[in-house]
């Protein structure tokens, strides 16, 4: 049995459930499909650039001014002494470094994969962001929650209030997101199948990237919201069964806080 | 042995070399890797919709006014005597008839494919069509010719001369388009591997959308052209690699025309 890998997540402030983030649940969800031993190191917002300097973890992106930008999930192996940044890079070390674990990416469909990732990106985050990020800040933990709106106001440009506001904007904007959830059902169903799978039978991390999508607005929305109803309605209920089967990996450890 | 498959496209003016249209040789990479037997009906633009209707090929879109658009390539099957449209729904069909022929969609990455092709057409298409669209009407038969300038110039809303005329307009949208293949190329190597084709080391039915576009650039602008050298040179001769290794299923056969 290896050692438990350390996983760097951003907390929420529900205690019993701390973890929430779109692209760090991908991480857990290839971690927990592969039953790898972990433990989560919860890493508040303003703190992931110092932990990820002190780790030795690859900035991911550039900021603006053209200075490295630092972002989770991040993983440091102690079994390879590796520490590995960018959720796909992490389930390709995983898919490599675990070879009898089950496969994410299997043999000759990474760069459909990485196809994948380009198609699904403008087809289904740009109208569930303007609805689920707003919603952001009363989750998280109040460091967390200042830099979170600093930083997302910035981005958009706009108070995070007025982005889709409720109302006509928010409605747009949620239908454009099921409408695009409704794209995803096409493309698995344009071979006269009705696949849950983007490979058929099995999980693999097109679907983990859907899920973590999926689950983030579940977390963020309340699985008892309006919104989450219709996800589950959509399709002949098709994304309801799709978070059943991923259910028995969303198990989340204690962990711990992380020491700078 | 099976009888030989009809395989519906457009001809061109070279007697020597008529097949050009990039959707209609997707079909016939298809055919030649698969090492069907089949034989060419070339149907001018003009006659496609009668062609199409009298063999009882569906329609694979709608016109502005809502009726039946009819497009090339279509096969017929006179072996399942089975008429079918499209070059994504040919693929398919040619896997699940002929299964001792070299598989282009392999199992489990239908959905992927299709994901493919949704993150192809923005990064590469646009572009290019500015390049060569203008360029087509030349390589066409009068009829074809006509047809072609009337509906491309009413499809972009203008006269083809004025899409991209040579100079900065042409430049620009000819770069854009080396960045898409560059793109591709990043696609292809994310994993850290320099593989040829989307499914690592044999051609599948994303490498052959790719190549369609490619022979359709080469055929169009000429093998010979400034453009085509920018291709064969682009990253470290990848796609000059990638084009050798379609050389031996570019086979044309003379075929006959259609009878109306």
């Amino acid at each position: 049995m290896p050692e438990p890998i350390l996983f760097y997540d951003i907390p929420g402030n529900n205690a019993r459930q701390k973890a929430w983030g779109p692209n760090t649940w991908k991480t857990r969800y290839c971690l927990n499909i592969k039953g790898l031993p972990y433990k989560t190191i919860w890493v508040e917002y303003p703190d992931i650039e110092a932990v990820c300097r002190k780790i030795g973890a690859a900035a991911t992106e550039e900021k603006a001014d053209g200075s490295p930008f630092y972002t989770l999930p991040v993983i440091h192996d102690p079994n390879t002494k590796q520490t590995i940044s960018e959720s796909t890079v992490i389930a390709r070390y995983l898919d490599k470094t675990y070879p009898d674990t089950p496969r994410l990416i299997p043999e000759g469909t990474d760069a459909l994969h990485v196809a994948f990732h380009h198609a699904f990106r403008p087809t289904v985050t740009p109208d569930l962001r303007k609805v689920v990020i707003p919603q952001v800040p009363k989750c998280l933990l109040p460091r967390s929650e200042a830099y979170f709106r600093a930083t997302r106001e910035a981005l958009f440009g706009q108070k995070l209030e007025d982005i889709a506001p409720p109302g006509p904007k928010r409605e747009e904007a949620w239908k454009g997101f099921l409408k695009g959830l409704h794209t995803l059902t096409q493309w698995l169903e344009a071979d006269g199948t009705d696949k849950l799978f983007f490979l058929g039978d099995k999980i693999g991390y097109a679907d983990i990237t859907v899920a973590g999508a999926l689950i983030w607005t579940r977390t963020i929305l309340g699985a008892d919201s309006k919104e989450w109803a219709d996800v589950k309605a959509l399709d002949g209920g098709r994304w309801a069964r799709f978070m059943d089967a991923f259910g028995k990996f969303e198990a989340v450890d204690e962990g711990e806080d992380a020491v700078l």
